[in-house]
């Protein structure tokens, strides 16, 4: 298998939702120095912002498409929807994905029942809760193991 | 390093909070044949439950001390606290860890600007937020070393 070193990537990524997952993810990726937009219906929610963000903050609804292309969404090379909303989260990934062909999207949905389901429309889903679940049975293993 | 064969648990789980993650985890405890009872202030939270759960639901609140000593926490392996709130669910751990002893102890914090701290007292701590946003950075890397 051929190592490719991580280049710098050209273009640059929209966070949707600046709650504790989009604040974290969004300090996360600016500290590795990608080119960041992070959109939320809420100007407080951007406190959560560490001091440190190199990124843009932008007041306004993820789902609406004028605040979407005002962000220059068809350039964007990946839209992360993590607001606290299932429905919204799908919403704005389908719309990132079909309308403006964003080449990778994720959306956070709580629901476990439905994460299967959007695997194969080409948008990523991630569930705190099974990844949670799967944590504390690693945590549990280990214990195991040590014995 | 040794390999061990993970073993049948002679002790048994105890997970208090039956929200989405308890009963995820339930449920996969549950399918590997610990023996779990959980615990929820709620008796609709258990309709999260699978049908094949074959563990102990029990409607009481995970801080009352008579509460913890009718569940025999003093036999448990391990106490799970992932209740919806993260004062409780510390609560719970320290009560598990430093009056009852209870080896294994992983409590839910949302906030994880206190993860770190209780990882010193010897409660594993998992942060949703944490776990997603690492989950999401590795797929965007995925998605850039394909390139």
């Amino acid at each position: 298998m051929i190592k490719v070193e991580k280049a710098k990537k050209p273009g640059y990524t929209i966070i949707i939702g600046c709650g504790r997952l989009g604040a974290n993810l969004a300090n996360a990726l600016s500290d590795e120095n990608d080119n960041i937009l992070i959109m939320d219906t809420s100007k407080d929610s951007f406190k959560r912002l560490s001091s440190g963000f190199g990124g843009l903050q932008v007041v306004a609804d993820g789902t609406d498409f004028d605040a979407l292309e005002d962000a220059m969404i068809s350039k964007a090379s990946a839209v992360i929807a993590v607001t606290n909303n299932d429905n919204t989260n799908i919403m704005i990934a389908q719309i990132a994905k079909y309308k403006y062909n964003v080449e990778r999207v994720i959306a956070r949905l709580y629901d476990p029942e439905r994460e299967y389901v959007y695997k194969e429309f080409g948008i990523d889903t991630i569930c705190p809760a099974l990844l949670s679940a799967q944590e504390i049975d690693k945590l549990l293993d280990i214990n195991e193991q040590l014995k």
